[in-house]
C-alpha cells in the first residue's frame, strides 16, 4: 500500500521480517513438541533456540537465495540451517512441509491484523457513543430518499450509526473464529511424516487448533469471511460518512468535516472547504470490495493445493487491513472533530413547515376525521395536498420560476430580483395550515376542485372543535416526536 | 431478468425461440456455400430451406428432448432432421460442430441488443441536446465536492452528460465492431471438416467475416469489452441520475424527477416525493457491475474450449441488456419530465455570497494588489478569509448554535426561536463585503489579527480608485462568468 | 433466474404470491400487538384477519394498481382495504411504514431459502460421507500444483471436501443469526408513531428480535454476510467440481462425472463424454461471485434510507440462492453417480515410480546418512536427482523427443514409431533406483559429474546394510503412508 | 505494488517524482499558450522556465508542506513559488485549477504506462510467432472438455493464443484513444478563467486536444475501458498459462515451464517440478479483476465532482499495470523456454485410439452408409459405441476396477498387479476397430445387442469393399486432418 493509506502495525505484521520471525516460531514450536513426544532427544529444543536467536535472521541473504532457487520458504531454512551445525540438521524442518511452515505464521498475521482493526473499531465506537449523548436533544430532520422525513435527534441518528458499526464487529468477530485453526499436516494433509499429536502439541504452542481436512494448505474458505467482513466494515464506515458528506452540502450545511487552519480547499477557489475526508472513504469502500473479489476468488483451488491464491494474499491480505486501518482513522478523526450546525439543523426543521410530524397527521385526522365519511385514502390525500401547498411558491417567485431566460442579461435580471423576492417569503407551517381548511388545488395532483372542497369542509368541521387543540399543537412538538428515542438510548447505550 | 425491469425487445432477442430460429439461419447458409462451391449438388439449399419453413420449430418437443440428451442443439437437430427425409440428414449440419451453428447465432444476438441500446442511447442524447439549448442561461451554482463552486448555466451541465454519454458510446461503438467476426471452424477451430471457403461464404451470408484463430468457440475476449462497455454506460446514466438526486434534496431542491399525478410517496408520510427513479438507476448500475464482473470472468476457458462461460451467458448477458435498456429508459423518462427548479437555482446563487466568483476575485486581485507586496499567498487568504466571513453567523443564530439542549423541551423553544432569528439573516455578498475592507479573524483560519489588519488596509488603498468599480462588479455578472460556454456549446452541439 | 438453473422452492419463496402473504401476516401481527396492548379494542385481530382470510390477494389487481402509483406496497394496502370496511381502515397499517411490512416479509423469505439451503447442504453433507467411507483404502496420487505428491486414499480427499463444506457451512449458520432480527420502528427507525412494545410483541409474533438503531430500513450489513456465504459455499462446491473435472482429463481418467445412457457428448465428436456438470460448477461460482458483488455493494446507503438497494434486492437475491441451490443439486448429483475408476488411479500410482514417497525417503536418507558428512542439502539434491532420473525416457524416446518434424509426413512417421518405443518402457521406481546407486547427471539441475559420484558412493555404502532393507521398503506401502489417514476419519467422521 | 510484482518502469511512471515533473509541464505549457496569444508578457515563459529548471523540485520540501495544507497540488505550487521572485507569482498557475494541472499529468502517465505494456505485448506476441512456426507439424490431441478432440498441431494452438493476444491488444488500442483528451477548462469544466484558445494550445503542446465537456475534471469513462482492456489482456495471458498449467500435469506432461537448474519444487519433495508461474498468472488474473472493478465504480461521481476516484487511483492504476506488466513477463519467460514434450504429445494421440478422426468418420460413415437405411442418429451412435469400446479395459484391468480394498494391505496387493496388467494393455485404435464391424453393448449407453448387431452388419458389409481402405486409412492421417491449418497460418501469420 502506498505511504498515504499505510497504516504503520499494519506494515509490521506483514513485513518480511515479522513473517520470517514468525516461521522461526513454527519451526521451533514443532521441535518443542518433536522432543515431548520423545521423537527425537531431549535438549534439542534449547541448543537450536539458543543459536537461532543468537543470530537474527538476515533478509537480504534471504532474499537474495529466494532469487536463485525461487522459493522463499527453501531460502529461509536455507539462512538458518547455515547457521547450525549440521548434526541439527535433520531436525530443523523435519517432517513437515513449506505450507505447515506458513500457514501458522499466516493466520498469526491475520489474527495480530485483525487485533489492530478491533482497537480501532473500539476507538470509534467509544466516539459514537459520546457523539449519541451528547446530541441526545439536538433536533434535526431525517431524511428518507434525501427528502425531509420525521424529525428526529442527531443523537439518534448517531446511535443508528453505532449499531451498523457492532454488526459489522459482530461479523468481524465471526470472521476471527476461524483464525483459530491452523495445521502442520504435511504436504498434502493427510500426515505423511508428522505425527497428529505433534500437530496438536506445535500448534497449542501457537495459540491454534488443528483443522482436521486441510490439504496441503488451509482450506480458503475460512480467510474469505474475513475479508467480506473487513470489507463490510469499510462499507459501513463509508456509509457514515456519506451520510455527513451529504449533510455538509452547502447552501446550509448541517455537519462539517474538521477543516484544518491552514488547509486549502482549491487552489482556484480560495472559499471552498470541501469533504475531501468523506469522500475519500467511498473510495477506500471502493478499494475494499475490489480487494475482497480477490480473496473471494480465493476459494478454488486444484486438488490437494496450486498456489494460485498466493500472490494474491501477498498483496490483497495487507492491502485490504490498510484500507480498513485507514477508513476507520479518517472516520474517527472526522466524527471527533465533526462541526455540528445545529442552528442550521433547526432552520431545515423549520423550512420543513411541520411535514416531519405529516405521519402522526395522518393518524391524528384518521381517529378524529373516522365519522366524517371520509376513506382511508382521503385523509392521505388531505396531508399530501398540505404538504404540497405549503412549499408552493409565492407570486413573484413563481413569475421568476416560469421565466425561461434567453440570455445572460436576463439571467442577471433574475438574480436581481430574487434576493428581496426571496425575503418576502412567508414559511407556513402545516400546523397552521391545515386547521385553516385553505386547501388548494395542487398542480402536482390529480384531485379536483370539488373534492378539495369537500377535504375543506372536513377540516373545517373538525377544527371548530377547539378542544382538540392541544393534542394537535402537541404533534408538532420535539417531547412528542421523539418520545421513543428513549428505547433507542436505552438498548443500545444501556443508559 | 425480472418483469420489471425487464425490456421486451431484449427478451425477444434472448428467447428460445428466436435463438432457435438463428441457429436454423446458420444450417442453411452453410448447406447454402456447400451448395456454391459444388461441396454437394444444386438444389439442396432450396429443397431443405422450403421444408423447414413449412414446419416452424416445435419449442415443445426441442425442450422435452434436451432435457433427455443433456445437449440443446443435438435436441434441435432432431427436432430439425423429423421433417426432413432421410436423404437430406447428410447435408444438415454437415462437416460442422454444435457451436459453430451457436456463435454465428450467439453474435447475432448481441448486435440485435446492442441496436436495441443504441437506439435508446440516441434517443437520450436528443433530450440532453434539448434540455442543453433550453436551459442555456438558466444559470445555477456548479458544486465541486458537494459545495457551491463557479457558476454555470444548467444547460451546460446537460452538456457535461451529453459528453459523459457520448464516451460511452464510442465505447460501445468500438466494443460492437468485434461483434462483426464468427466462425465455423469446427470442434476445435482448425477447419478438421470445413472448407475454410465454405466458411467465409457461409458467414458472409450471415453478416460476419471468418476469426481466424479460434478454439471450438470464440475467444470471449472479444465479447468482455461490450459488457464493459455496458457497464460503462449504465454506471454514467447513474452519474446524470445522482446529479438530479443531489439537486432534488429538500430544503430547496432545484431539480426534481416526475412526480405521477396519482403517485404516493410513501405509506407513511404523505408529503413525499421521493426520488426513486434515480436511485433505481444507483441499483441498475450495481448490477450491470455485477454482470459485468461475471462476463469479464469468461476470458479464462480451458484449451480448445470447456463450458464453463455457457451458464454465465445464458443469464448475464441478456440480465445485463435488460438493464441498460431499463437504466436508459428511466433516465430518459426522467429527463423528459424532469422538474427544474429555476427559482432556486437562482436562490442558491444568491445565498452563495458572492463566491461563484471567487477564483476570479482571486485573479483580479492578484492584478492589481501586485504592487502591494502581497504575495501569491496574501491574496489567496484574503478571498478565503471573506468567503469564511460572510458565512460566518450573526449574533442571535451564533447563540443558537452554541447552545446545547439538555432535553426536549429546550429543542422545542430554539426552534421557535430559529425562524425570527433567520428572517433577520442578510445575505452579504462578497462583492459588497471585500470592497468594505472589513475582513475579520476567522476561528476557522489561522490567520492573526494583524495580518487581518494588513490585507484590510490593503483592500482600502485599492478600493479607493473609483475607476475599478466597474471591472470589479463585472467580475460577479453571468454575462461575464459564463462567456466561455458558448466554446461548449459550439464543440459539442456545433451550434 | 431462467428455467434452466432455478430451484421451484426458492421460486416459490421469492415470489409475489408469497411475498404478499407474508406482507400481511405482518399487519396482522402489529394489530394483534396493539390489541395486546389495548391500543386498539379487542376483537379487531380477529375480526380483520377473518375477512382478509376470505379474500385472498388478487394479484392482478395488485400489480395494475402499482404500475399506477408506483408503490408496490401501497397497492397492497389498497388492495386489501377494499375488502374491508371503512371502519378497519384506521387499524390497517397503523402508525407504521411500507418498510416496517416488507422488512420482516423479507427477512422471512431469506430465513425460508436459507434452510432450502441447509436441506440441500446437509444431503450433500451425507453423500460425501458416503463417498469417504467407501473410498477408505482406495490408493490415488494426491496431487500438488498438478503434479504427483505423496499417496493417499480418495476416501481422504473426500473428506478434505467435506471438512470445506462444513466450514462454508458454519460461515452460513452465523450469516444467518443476523436474519433473527427485524424492524417495525417507521418511517425512520425512531418510533415515530408506534410503540416500541408494540414491536417487540409483533415481531416476536413473527419470528424475530428486534434490531434497535434501524433507519427505515434494517442496515445491508446484517444481510452482506448471508450473500457471501452463500457466494463461499458455491467456490466451494466449485472446487470440488474442478477436482472431479481435473481427475476427468481424458489419457486415463480417474473420475468421471455421470454421463446419461441417452446423452450425447458432441454433436461433430461422438465418442466424448464432456465434463459439463463440473464445468457448469465453475460458472455458477461465476455467477454467485457477481450477485454477491452486487449485494456487498448495497451496504451503502443514503442518511435514514434511499432505495438504491431494492431494485438489486428483487434480482440479486434470489438468483443468488437459485445458483447456490442448483450448484448443490448439480455437485450431488455428479457425487451420487461418481465413476471412480480404482484402476486408474492405480496405474498413476504405479507410473509415479515412487516418487509419491519422496518425502519420507529424504527424511530416512536424513537419518541413515547423517554421519556420512553430506548437509541436508545433499540429500535434497539425491533424492531431487533421482526422481528426475526416474522419468527420463529412454533412447528411442528421446530421439522422437528430440525429432522437430518438418512435415505432416514426418508427423505420421513419429505417430507410427511412437507406439512401439512405448511398449519398450520400463517403469523403475526409485524404491529400486536408489538403492542401485546409479544416479545420473540430470540435464535439469546444476549439479556436476563429481558431486553426483559423491552420492552415488554414500548410496552405494548405506545400501549395503541390508538390515536397512525392510525399513526401506515399507516407505513406499500404503500401510505405512496412509497411517496417519485415521486421524482424520476420527475427528472428522468420529469414527 | 510489492518488490515482488513490481514492474520498475511502471514504478517510474507513477512516481511522485514524475509525477510533479509533469505538473510543471502542464504549468509551462499554460504559461507558453498564454504568451502566444499575449494574455501575458513575452518572455515571461522562458524566464520562468529558466529558474524552474534551475531548481529542482525537492520531494521532500513538497512532503513535508503537503502533510500541512493537506491539498498536494498546492504543495507542488507553494514549493515552486518559492524559487520564483514575486513578480512572477500571478503568472504562474494562472487562471487554472488544481485539476487542470493535474489532469494532463494523469493522462501521460497512463499513456507512458501503456506504451511500456505494448512493449511487452509485442514482445510476446513475437515469441508465439516463433512458437507458432517452430511446431507448426508437432501434432497433439486438441481437447474440449479435457477430452481428447480432433487432432492440431501445437503450433496452430499457439496461433490461437495469438489470435486472443491480439484481440486484447486491439481493446487496448481502442482504449487508448480516449487517452488522447485532456482538459484545462477551469474548477468547473466551463472555462471561468481560462480562454479556450489557450486550452487547445497548451494541451495541443503537451500532446493532447480537448476534451469539450468535462468537469472539474475528465470523466472517468474515457479511463475505465483502460482499465477494462488490462484486465482482459492479463486474462488472456492467464488463460495461456492455464493451457501450460494443464498441459504439465505429471502422468504424461506435454508441456511444462522452465524449471531453474538451482530451483526446488517443494521443501518435502524433491522431486517437485510445481507450474508455479502459470500458476502464479491465475493470480494475477484475479488480482486484475479486482482493480478493474476498482476503476469501473469510479465513473459515478458528484455533480462538477468529488475526490472518491482519486485514492482509489492512486493506487488501482499503478498496481494494475504492474501486474499486466508482471504477467506479461511471467508468461514471456515460460514461452521462451518451454519445454515441449513431443514424444508424450504423440503418446496421447496415440493412446487416444484414432477417436479424434471421430467426427472425419462419422461424416465419412454418413456417405458411404448413405443407402444402408442408417439414419444419421444410427450412424452417430456407431461411432460413439466404437470410440467407447476401444477404451473399455480389458478383463484384469476390470477385475482391478471393480475390487473395493478393505485395508491398506489389500491396497498393496492391487498396486503390485497393475504394473503387470497394465503392460498387457493392448492399444486399439478405431482405425482398426471399426472395419472389424465387432462393436460390443457398452455399458455406459442404452443400445440393446439387436441393435448392435444391425450396425455390426453394415459395418461388415461397407468394409468388404476394399476400394473404401484408401479413403479410410487417409482419414487418420496428420495429412489430412490438418490440412486447413494453413488457413490460419496464412491469414493469422500471413505466411
Amino acid at each position: 500500500m502506498i505511504k498515504r493509506y499505510a497504516n504503520p502495525k499494519i506494515a509490521a505484521i506483514f513485513s518480511d521480517e515479522h513473517k520470517l520471525e514468525l516461521w522461526q516460531e513454527t519451526e521451533l514450536a514443532v521441535i518443542g513438541a518433536m522432543e515431548d513426544f520423545q521423537f527425537i532427544r531431549t535438549g534439542i529444543f534449547e541448543e537450536i533456540g539458543e543459536i537461532l536467536r543468537m543470530f537474527p535472521i538476515d533478509l537480504e541473504w534471504w532474499e537474495k537465495r529466494d532469487e536463485e532457487i525461487h522459493h522463499d520458504l527453501n531460502a529461509f531454512l536455507d539462512e538458518r540451517l547455515r547457521h547450525l551445525d549440521t548434526k541439527y540438521h535433520k531436525f530443523f524442518h523435519k517432517n513437515i512441509t513449506s505450507y505447515d511452515t506458513e500457514e501458522p505464521a499466516f493466520g498469526r498475521m491475520l489474527t495480530e491484523a485483525t487485533d489492530v482493526i478491533m482497537t480501532l473499531t473500539n476507538d470509534l465506537e467509544e466516539t459514537l457513543i459520546n457523539l449519541a449523548i451528547k446530541y441526545r436533544y439536538t433536533i434535526m430532520n431525517a431524511r428518507t430518499h434525501g427528502q425531509e422525513a420525521e424529525l428526529q435527534s442527531f443523537g439518534a441518528r448517531c446511535l443508528t450509526w453505532l449499531a451498523e458499526l457492532r454488526m459489522a464487529k459482530v461479523s468481524l468477530n465471526h470472521s476471527a473464529i476461524n483464525l483459530t485453526y491452523s495445521k502442520l499436516s504435511g504436504a498434502i494433509g493427510k500426515y505423511g511424516s508428522l505425527d497428529p499429536r505433534v500437530e496438536e502439541e506445535a500448534l497449542d504452542f501457537l495459540g491454534f487448533s488443528p483443522f482436521y481436512g486441510s490439504t496441503q494448505i488451509m482450506p480458503r474458505v475460512l480467510y474469505a469471511p474475513l475479508g467480506q467482513s473487513l470489507c463490510n466494515m469499510v462499507s459501513v464506515l463509508s456509509k457514515i460518512g456519506l451520510d455527513i458528506r451529504l449533510g455538509a452540502r452547502s447552501g446550509r450545511p448541517i455537519l462539517q468535516e474538521p477543516f484544518k487552519k491552514k488547509q486549502k480547499g482549491s487552489s482556484a477557489m480560495p472559499h471552498k472547504k470541501n469533504t475531501i475526508r468523506t469522500e475519500q472513504l467511498a473510495g477506500m469502500a471502493t478499494m475494499a470490495r475490489g480487494y475482497m473479489m480477490m480473496i473471494s476468488e480465493n476459494i478454488v483451488t486444484w486438488e490437494e493445493r496450486a498456489i494460485e491464491q498466493s500472490s494474491v494474499e501477498r498483496v490483497a491480505w495487507p492491502d485490504l487491513f490498510h484500507v480498513t486501518a485507514h477508513a476507520l482513522k479518517v472516520i474517527s478523526g472526522v466524527l471527533k472533530e465533526l462541526t455540528v450546525y445545529t442552528d442550521n439543523m433547526l432552520l431545515e426543521v423549520h423550512e420543513s413547515r411541520g411535514v416531519y410530524a405529516s405521519s402522526e397527521v395522518k393518524e391524528w385526522l384518521k381517529t378524529h376525521l373516522g365519522n366524517s365519511g371520509l376513506t382511508h385514502e382521503d385523509i392521505y390525500r388531505i396531508v399530501q395536498i398540505a404538504g404540497f401547498n405549503v412549499f408552493e411558491p409565492e407570486q413573484e417567485m413563481m413569475l421568476i420560476r416560469e421565466t425561461n431566460c434567453g440570455s445572460t442579461q436576463e439571467a442577471l435580471g433574475l438574480l436581481r430580483r430574487i434576493g428581496p423576492a426571496s425575503d418576502k417569503r412567508k414559511v407556513v407551517s402545516i400546523e397552521k395550515f391545515i386547521p385553516q381548511a385553505k386547501l388548494r388545488v395542487s398542480s402536482s395532483l390529480d384531485i379536483s376542485q370539488d373534492q378539495v372542497d369537500v377535504y375543506n369542509e372536513a377540516l373545517k368541521k373538525l377544527f371548530k372543535n377547539k378542544q382538540l387543540k392541544k393534542s394537535w399543537k402537541e404533534l408538532f412538538t420535539p417531547g412528542f416526536l421523539l418520545k421513543n428515542e428513549d428505547t433507542l438510548y436505552k438498548n443500545i447505550l444501556e443508559i
